[in-house]
C-alpha cells in the first residue's frame, strides 16, 4: 500500500489528523517509573531505554485509534547508543502491531547508496552476508521517514526505490531560526520555495489512491503564511505540521495546509502530549497523554470547519 | 582541546591528509572474513555486524599512523539496527584507542533541543534517570560529527555547545545532483555561497591555535571551482573533502581549498581504500587498504606541492 494511503486510511478510520510524537526524556519519565527502573537497570543508559521502552509502550496503547500517526524522533534514542535505539526499535514494532503508521523522525539524507542505506534503516532490505533473500534485514518497518533536501534528488529518492515508503522532506521548518537558509531569496521566491518545487517534482509519479502522494512536505505550523504558498506549490504532497501546541502553533494556524478535499494535512504534538502529566501534579502519564490527545482532536476538528 | 586542532595536529604527526571513510558492506567483506561469521554469528544483521567491526578493526590497525583521520558513516551501521549501531561504538572506540581521531558522518540536524542529542549521541554527555553526573551517558567519543544546516544555526549550534567538538557542516557536496538546490541562485551568489556566510560565522568564535575553527565545511573534490570561492567566503574553516578516487576527483582537485599556510583541508576516501582488494584478486583486505591508503598519500603529497 503506497504510504500516502496507510495515512490517509489511518484518518478515515479514527477521524483524527493528529500524530502523537515520542520524543523522550529522562525529564519526561514520571517519578514512579523512573524508581521503578532504576532498580531493575540502573540510572545509565540501560536504565534511560527501558524507561523509554515502556513509557512509549504505555502512551501508544492509549493513543491507538485516538490518532493517525506516531512519530518516534530518532535523536531521543541515539544519545543513549545500542540500547537507546534497540527502545526505538521495540517502540516502533508496539506502535506497528496496534494498527498505527510510523513516520520515523530522522531527517536523514545522503548521497546515492548511502541514502539507500538510510532507507534500509526505516523500511528494512538491508542485505545479509550472502545474496539470500532470507538473510535480508527486517529494518525498522517504519511507513514513513523524514528527510532532508540539502544534497538534491539522489540524496532523497534512493531511500524510497522500489517501494511505497513515504518520505516528508523538511521544506519549511517550525523552528526560531528556520528563516535563515529557508526564507532566503531564491529562484520566483524563496530557497523553501524551491525545496517545495522540487517537492512536487519527486513525488509526481507516486500517488495513492487517496490522490496524495508518497512524497511529503515538513510544514511548520508556526509560519500559516508559508503554508498557504506552500500548498500551491505541491497540490498534491502530505503536509507533515509539527509547531502546534509546545512551540506556539495554534489549530487554525496547523490546517492552514489543508487541501479543498479535507485531506493532506497530518498535526503533530509531542511534548505537549507525553508531557501533559507535569502540569496535573499525577503520575498517571497515560491517561493525561490520552487527555491531552483529545482535547488536540477538539481543537483541530474545530480549527478543520 | 579544539577539534580543529585535534585534527591539525594528527596531520602533522602523520603527514598526512588522508581520511579514511569506514562504509562497510556485505559486498566488501572478503570472502574467507564471510565464512567465518556466517559459522559463528549467521548471516542476518547480528553476523553482518560482527563482521563490519572486525573488518573495520583490522583496516584501523593498519591506517593508524598513515592517515590524519577516520570516518564511518552512520548509514551503513543503522541498517542493520542496534547490531549495526553496536558495530559503530565498537568501531569508534577502536579508532579512539588508536589515537585516531574520529568523524562520524551523519549529516545530522534538527531543532533545539533535539540537536543537542544528536550532539550527546557523537559527544557524549546524555542524562542518565537521576541528575547525578556519573549516570551521564558516555556517548560515541567522536571529534567532529557531519552536519546538515537546512534548519538554519539552532539546528546546528547546540550539538557543539559548551563543548569544543567539531562539525563539518555540509556545503557543496560532490553528489552528481548537489546543485540542484546548492547551486541554486541565492543572495549575492548560490544557496550554497549562503551556507558558506553562515558557516564562517557560527565558526568565527571556536578558532582553535591552529588558526582553524571547529565549525568546518564539507566542500565535494568534484566541484573544484566551487572550493576557491568556498574558500574564500570561510577563509577559517576545516575543508572535509569527499568525492576523491571512486567519485572522480583527483588529488589536485581535493587540495583546492588549501589555505595559503598549507593547513585547512582533509581529504576523504572510503572504498577506495577500504574496497581496494577487490581488483587484487587476493583477500588480504587490510594490507591492500594500507597500500591504497600510501598511494593516496603520495597523490596527495605530490599536489599539495
Amino acid at each position: 500500500m503506497h504510504a500516502a494511503d496507510a495515512i490517509d486510511r489511518s484518518i478515515g478510520r479514527t477521524g483524527s489528523i493528529a500524530c502523537v510524537g515520542l520524543d523522550p526524556r529522562p525529564s519526561l519519565i514520571p517519578p514512579t517509573l523512573r524508581e521503578q527502573v532504576i532498580a531493575s537497570h540502573g540510572a545509565g543508559a540501560a536504565g534511560v531505554a527501558e524507561a523509554f521502552r515502556i513509557a512509549n509502550e504505555a502512551i501508544i496503547d492509549v493513543v491507538a485509534g485516538r490518532c493517525a500517526a506516531v512519530k518516534p524522533q530518532t535523536a531521543c534514542y541515539e544519545a543513549y547508543g545500542s540500547a537507546g535505539w534497540a527502545a526505538l526499535e521495540a517502540t516502533v514494532t508496539h506502535a506497528r502491531d496496534a494498527g498505527i503508521p510510523v513516520i520515523l523522525d530522522g531527517k536523514r539524507g545522503d548521497i546515492g547508496s548511502t541514502a539507500a542505506h538510510y532507507g534500509q534503516m526505516a523500511f528494512g532490505g538491508a542485505p545479509g552476508l550472502t545474496d539470500e533473500p532470507d538473510d535480508a534485514v527486517e529494518g525498522m518497518g517504519a511507513t514513513w521517514l523524514t528527510a532532508n533536501p540539502y544534497l538534491g534528488v539522489d540524496g532523497i529518492v534512493p531511500m524510497v526505490e522500489d517501494t511505497t515508503a513515504g518520505l516528508f522532506v523538511i521544506t519549511k521548518t517550525s523552528n526560531p531560526s528556520s528563516g535563515e537558509l529557508q526564507d532566503t531569496p531564491s529562484g520566483d521566491g524563496t530557497v523553501a520555495d524551491t525545496v517545495a518545487d522540487l517537492v512536487a517534482e519527486w513525488g509526481a509519479d507516486r500517488i495513492g489512491e487517496c490522490g496524495l502522494s508518497d512524497i511529503g512536505a515538513v510544514v511548520g505550523a508556526t509560519y500559516p503564511g508559508h503554508a498557504r504558498s506552500l500548498r500551491e506549490r505541491m497540490p498534491d504532497a502530505f503536509f507533515l505540521v509539527p509547531g502546534y501546541g509546545a512551540q506556539g502553533g495554534t489549530g487554525a494556524d496547523a490546517v492552514v495546509g489543508m487541501r479543498d478535499d479535507g485531506r493532506g494535512v497530518l498535526v503533530s504534538s509531542s511534548r505537549g502530549i507525553t508531557g501533559a502529566w507535569q502540569a496535573t501534579g499525577t503520575d498517571d502519564w497515560a491517561g493525561c497523554a490520552r487527555d491531552a490527545l483529545d482535547a488536540m482532536n477538539r481543537d483541530l476538528e474545530a480549527a478543520r470547519r
